[in-house]
């Protein structure tokens, strides 16, 4: 590690691409004086270095004694920095040029470009951060529905650090009581009483598997509640998504510049991600490169937890019993939606007997709505909800969205069944100690206590450039 | 514009989408009451208004009692501001998410959504920057070569203005005399002498016409040297594009997670932008869509100064007669550079007779390059930069390169043309004086001193937001 803290490194920290303003950062023991050697302060006596900590200082970029850009350069000196070393942050103008020149400039003073996510690795390694808090940060910008961001920042704030920490110092009550008593060994005394022994950790195992079950939900959070919608050709599938997508999303879109394009397949619902898996429109079709797509649908919707399945109602044809062979068997273990469009071009007896004699028998919620005058949206929204399934989350709930977190939580759970039989046959107290210390172990993963170089790199690794 | 100035104005400054960091910008009277309702300093006392200037406060941006980031926030005081109103600087966690929500919140608390361009706007009105300054801004932004950079930079910095008010200043001396002439008119006096009227009145012409004259320098500097490769289908038309991209500029594509595609079309040589027209390869086809792209292909060279004509040189047959046809009579008005491509494939001596005897009456750059094996490369560019045939730029040149500046340039020539003819014809100082007064105009409309809400319109609506 000491190879990384001794250089200094660089990276635009803002989103990549032109805007108003950029933001260049740089970071390590070098920082101030490189930046010092490209920047010309507005007023003569004014440095980096003679800037106070928490300050701006307004000047000139120049290069070639040619000006590159006019900037604010803000400075914050070590520990008091989000790396804990001295870090500078250059606003310039949002020209790609002038983001590239800078960014070449300070490498030719002799930074180097940071590796994604270098920043927040420093300050983990200079203990700014826990590893869960770190990894958080890349949860954090990666965020796009209120749940998934309430989750990711809880957890950047320390809340889930603050859960590992109390269950490491219980296990490590724990083990001293146990460890002392082989100390005193063939004394044969009993520092802690077994029943209550048990009772911690069955508490500790109580504690651990409600954070490793909680990984489903925080899974689904993070990545949006899988959705497949299917139906013929022409159904509207693209009709819903729009519906889905109301205006304060379409706003939101303006704002941003994005595309509709690029927002299309993740919707929020009050708070909750939905992902729409593409599928192709099925019909009944000789062609087979067109079989071979709607074969692929079917496949799809293995990966959703959802099944939309959109009827024209003024429609109905021999692929409905088609698609219904297909969806129905699978609806045991996952939530149908049957949503049947243009109710507008029906009657309400019609809708009755479509409610009563389709598909009587299959377990689906049923929804009437016209997509193309925007009616019964709000059904359509509630009933996701309802088949999304998830829990009301509080402020202060710590819900685990890692992988990696919830396989360490996984192996920390067998450990602590290993203790739990370990007391109750009467085990001898070493290898109790031992699989507590595991357990521990397993926890000290999590929050980078006890980690390699390998685990760093691989997380790391998945964070944007800048961060 | 009164209306303008009341309201408090709030958008996101740094480029759309995610990123480590992103800069929501706030600026208006409102800025610092609205930003403390929506922040919560670290430490209590250390609200917005109590910070002072140019300085950063740690804290977080609170919902609904709950945290949805945490921020630092830089605070600038009247006039002292770009804007030159008070402005607030929230720097939040790059996820479009919290940009979307702490946007959303500033709005709930009574700001307004900015128009693009609305802070440089702001910047004008409050005189912190005249007009031609402040449409350099988006110039800066939108650079993407040293030269357009350059040019852009220098009018933001105040070359073009310093330039027109000399202009302006000389033009009220100049109309001064006359007028103070009209008003002594009985008494026949004559306080300036016409000769050196006349004189002043040819400096002003030279001037003006030297500014206007650079527009076609600077139009081709700000857009990037049209270049149009025309070529046989897979004559290596992206071989040969593939090839100017050189490491320098993949290396910075990378840097910037641009793709490939986005910056392909133009190219930077030596600080000097490229812009390379598509165009659809020429082969014989009976094909009539495909004939209709061939056409469009020739259309095209047009809209070039430069056309590259590449050819495989183990390759030829008919259609290298018909793109000759083609371009041959275009070679008058264009620089033509013939690429022969493939040249590892034949001798030396088939070189020399290729010299010799391709087309010797045209009047062409030739070049013999290899493009797979990077062989010439250097020459293909020494021959662009060659036949761009761009002035050698000093740093202080000024150069227009805003069609709206040329538009009025040539109307204060066609002014001071008639002063000119006015002096010579012995014209009544009633006319010569309104002459002169309509240069001052229209000089005056660049920098903004005359202006309409339509004109100001205009120029900001092409800016982007958060600028």
């Amino acid at each position: 590690m000491s190879n990384i803290a001794n250089s200094t490194i660089c990276a635009i920290s803002t989103p990549a691409g032109q805007g108003g303003i950029a933001v260049i950062r740089v970071s390590g023991p070098e920082a101030i004086t490189v930046c010092d050697k490209i920047f010309q302060p507005a007023s003569e006596e004014k440095t980096i270095r003679a800037q106070s900590p928490y300050t701006m200082n307004h000047g000139q970029i120049v290069k070639n004694n040619i000006v590159l850009d006019e900037v604010i350069v803000a400075v914050f000196h070590q520990p008091h920095s989000f790396t804990g070393e001295d870090v500078v942050e250059i606003s310039c103008h949002g020209s790609t040029y002038i983001q590239q020149e800078i960014l070449k400039l300070l490498i030719e003073k002799g930074c180097q470009l940071a590796h994604p996510g270098e920043f927040t690795q420093r300050a983990f390694l200079n203990g700014k951060m826990d590893l869960s808090q770190a990894e958080a940060v890349a949860d954090v910008i990666a965020s796009s529905s209120a749940a998934s961001h309430r989750m990711a920042m809880n957890q950047m704030r320390g809340g889930f650090s603050k859960e590992l920490q109390y269950l490491r110092s219980q296990l490590l009550h724990f083990v001293s009581l146990i460890e002392l008593e082989l100390d005193f060994g063939e004394e044969d005394v009993e520092f802690a009483d077994r029943s209550q022994l048990i009772q911690l950790a069955n508490d500790i195992q109580v504690i651990i598997t409600r954070l490793a079950n909680s990984f489903s939900v925080g899974n689904v959070l993070k990545n949006g509640v899988p959705v497949v919608i299917v139906g013929e050709t022409n159904a509207g599938k693209s009709t819903l998504l729009n519906l889905l997508l109301n205006e304060d999303k379409a706003i939101v879109s303006e704002i941003h510049g994005t595309t509709r394009d690029a927002i299309e397949d993740v919707i929020n619902i009050q708070g909750i991600a939905f992902r729409f898996i593409d599928t192709a429109g099925i019909r009944d079709t000789n062609d087979e490169v067109e079989k071979m797509g709607i074969d692929r649908t079917f496949h799809k919707i293995d990966q959703a937890s959802i099944i939309i399945w959109m009827i024209d109602t003024t429609h109905f044809n021999t692929e409905i019993e088609y698609i219904a062979d297909k969806i129905v068997p699978k609806t045991k273990h996952k939530k149908l939606l049957i949503v049947f469009n243009k109710i507008d071009k029906i009657s309400p007896e019609e809708q009755q007997i479509l409610d009563e004699e389709f598909l009587p028998d299959v377990p689906a919620e049923r929804i009437y709505l016209s997509a193309k005058y925007k009616k019964n949206t709000e059904k359509l929204e509630k009933a996701l909800l309802k088949a999304a399934d998830l829990p009301e989350l509080n402020t202060d709930d710590v819900i685990v969205s890692n992988l990696r977190h919830y396989e360490a939580l996984t192996k920390a759970i067998a450990s602590i069944d290993r203790v739990k039989n370990g007391l109750t046959s009467n085990l001898s107290g070493d290898f109790i100690a031992q699989d507590i210390r595991e357990c521990m172990h397993y926890l000290g993963e999590i929050t980078g206590e006890i980690t390699t170089d390998e685990v760093l790199g691989e997380i790391f690794r998945k964070f944007c450039i800048g961060k």
